[in-house]
């Protein structure tokens, strides 16, 4: 599927002749913010050395020599972010949510995190995961590996061949857990520095983020020393919060001195302030946990479709997003079955649905423009000027081909969009663009 | 795919030679009861003139001489039953699902209804609502159409060359909707009688049901009417029953003179007793009602993708079969925005999850073996001895190929049924047989 290049004709002055310079052609829709969506039938949208330019209804003369792509009737939407997945758990996706997180945790995520030990197992576990996130919506995804340096290696050099833009954390853990995946404290911080010196230099597309599993996973001595590392090295962080009522109970056990579960991070300088990061979930967060989020500017990792199927509950994520708190989307996997971040725009309205009928009615339900932003630009976020067709965002998109979901109806370009996240899956992914480069 | 012929030994005395006699081999698993499941790794399963003869572990001689079809490691289970869908609405699935229940009938699926009265319309619509119903893993279904007479028997004509086995109504409105979508009493039931003596001996797996809309849709006199028509023909009844808050407040207006929403079809005959009967949804049915339903042996379409999309709140399903009510599953097409039954299996459980979290946990949410009974030997009762592959049964099975559901994991036949709901589609049913015909 090339580019077709036009004719440059003679009067264009400003040529611009890159590889990651061209104009395509289609329905395009993206968000600048929560409330609307930006849709142009028939528009252009121009891609200057992999940053957009932006989107016109007739194509201005200065890029008419640009290579144009014309996708016809397809959507072309910016590239979906994932804000948090196990790549390891990707393998009992589907399988054993009939248990809340912690038994859950014991059941099926350790004994299978236990396996990437093996470094052919992980090879051959990766190599499906990363071929399936390849083929989906996403275009950006902040990882969870294990605590497995060879193994979190492997996957970050398949990632990095996928094209695909991510953040990948070998996994600390050095205690409540099985031997088999305990790490002693200084077996954890001197894996992490052997990792982080490894992987230096090492990838255009994929960044270590620092990674304590969560609270209980860690000791203070590690969650300082982890602290210490994401300073050093100026590395995001990524973890867990506030998932599960019997989580948080035991948080405050093991950290009594914190008032909230996130104050239990940001005491070991592990709660954004200095550096980027995200905490998923943030079902339960109180509010002294949501002022924290917001003035440290920590990320939320919304994983609807996890919170669900383990009985955690459902987070009010409207709140979160009048609050001005930065929210983006998830899949969870394998809390969430699939990585389809789509389908998770559904899950997103389907929860606020539930909540509003069963929790507080005084707190609307999620629309489709606001899940719509959350799993583009509001996750993009993350990673810069991204998840937008906005001038200078990264070049990040998705053409979606909806002509087998049949319909005797004219739908108009709003109802075609509103009914991806329930129908559309990989299937539906023509063609992807990560910051330019087409990756199929 | 044909099925291949083993030879027919000389000692076989009883020999079966009905096109619709053989035998398949595979991973079969199916339900006697909502509480278990049952598995055979390599099982032989047995048709016998379009019934189910049993399974077994190893081949009993007397049926070594039927044609074997060996699906190798392909999983075989029962077809599933939809008891609740509306044919017309398959057009705007996944589209305007921001709204409750009476708004989404207006905005949405009154002007959607409304153009069957053009059959040429209606023609294009059921050509692709009958061809992804035939692909999906549903081998009967228990299905709305509209008001118009001439649509509904062109959507009885392609489901009976579909090879499905269905009941079908053409629905009744006689108040309480725009002018276009309502009949006079008198046309409707005039229009009613000569639909059921049309479709009288014409087809074999396609049968009429009677159907009003829902208490608001259907004055008394017209109530009367089709209970009388239901006795007269002996034919079946579906509606709506306690889905929305609102809805069921006007049923009180409009009845005053039931004690619940129920009654207000028992009083006109159209619930149960002496005709089999299915109410779809019962999302806020009282004790009651409940009782009601027990007594009268009506059938409970549970919709759990519905009643999440359209905000109407989560049944209490496990309370319902603890209490020997009968419930099947359905999609609800489209409140629900899928016709895939599998995946219904999954929001079933995902609902009763949240509900257990936020409403009741001294209500156990639901498990595998619960949903799978539901969209199985639940639903097909409504249709006899369906659903189940015990001797007698008739012989309805889907053939799943998950071999495209990649995992390094050597997985347990439990652990590849209980992912189905979750990752599987239409996509993975490698065949259909429906009273022992093969339809693909």
């Amino acid at each position: 599927m090339g580019i077709s290049k036009k004719k440059v004709t003679p009067h264009n002055t400003k040529k611009v002749t890159d590889m990651n310079s061209f104009v395509l052609k289609g329905n395009i829709c993206f968000s600048k913010n929560p409330h609307e969506i930006q849709l142009y039938d028939n528009g252009y949208l121009v891609c200057i050395e992999g940053k957009c330019r932006g989107v016109f209804t007739s194509l201005p003369q200065e890029y008419c020599h640009l290579p144009l792509k014309d996708y016809n009737n397809n959507l072309i939407i910016p590239g979906l972010t994932d804000l948090h997945l196990h790549a390891p758990q990707f393998a009992f996706r589907g399988i054993g949510s009939d248990r809340e997180l912690l038994d859950w945790l014991n059941t099926y995520t350790f004994p299978e995190e236990g396996k990437y030990r093996n470094p052919a197992y992980a090879d051959k576990a990766y190599d499906i995961f990363v071929s399936e996130l390849q083929r989906s919506a996403t275009t950006r995804s902040v990882i969870f590996a294990t605590i497995h340096r060879e193994a979190t290696m492997l996957l970050m050099d398949k990632l990095e061949a996928s094209g695909l833009v991510t953040m990948v954390g070998k996994v600390n853990m050095d205690r409540n857990a099985p031997d088999y995946l305990t790490e002693t404290t200084e077996e954890s911080i001197r894996e992490t520095r052997r990792w982080l010196s490894e992987a230096a230099g090492k990838y255009q597309r994929t960044k270590p983020i620092i990674t304590p599993r969560f609270v209980p996973s860690c000791t203070d001595e590690l969650m300082t020393a982890l602290g210490e590392i994401s300073v050093e090295y100026h590395l995001p962080v990524q973890s867990h919060l506030s998932e599960n009522l019997s989580e948080i109970a035991w948080v405050k056990e093991l950290v009594p001195s914190a008032e909230t579960y996130g104050e239990a991070y940001e005491k070991f300088n592990l709660f954004g302030r200095d550096v980027p990061c995200v905490m998923a979930h943030c079902v339960h967060s109180p509010e002294a946990e949501l002022e924290l989020l917001k003035k440290n500017g920590v990320f939320i990792a919304h994983s609807p479709d996890s919170n669900t199927n383990l009985s955690s509950g459902i987070a009010p994520v409207n709140k979160y997003i009048q609050q001005g708190l930065k929210v983006g989307l998830a899949s969870d996997v394998a809390g969430g079955a699939d990585v389809n971040m789509l389908r998770m725009m559904a899950e997103a309205i389907r929860a606020s649905h539930l909540r509003w009928r069963l929790i507080d009615s005084g707190l609307p339900a999620l629309t489709f423009a606001n899940v719509f932003y959350l799993a583009t630009k509001g996750g993009g976020e993350f990673f810069g000027k991204v998840g937008s067709f906005e001038p200078e965002y990264e070049f990040d998109a998705i053409i979606i081909d909806d002509s087998s979901l049949a319909t005797p109806r004219e739908l108009s370009l709003t109802e075609r969009m509103e009914r991806l996240p329930y129908l559309a899956d990989s299937r539906h992914i023509r063609a992807k663009y990560v910051s330019g480069q087409q990756l199929f």
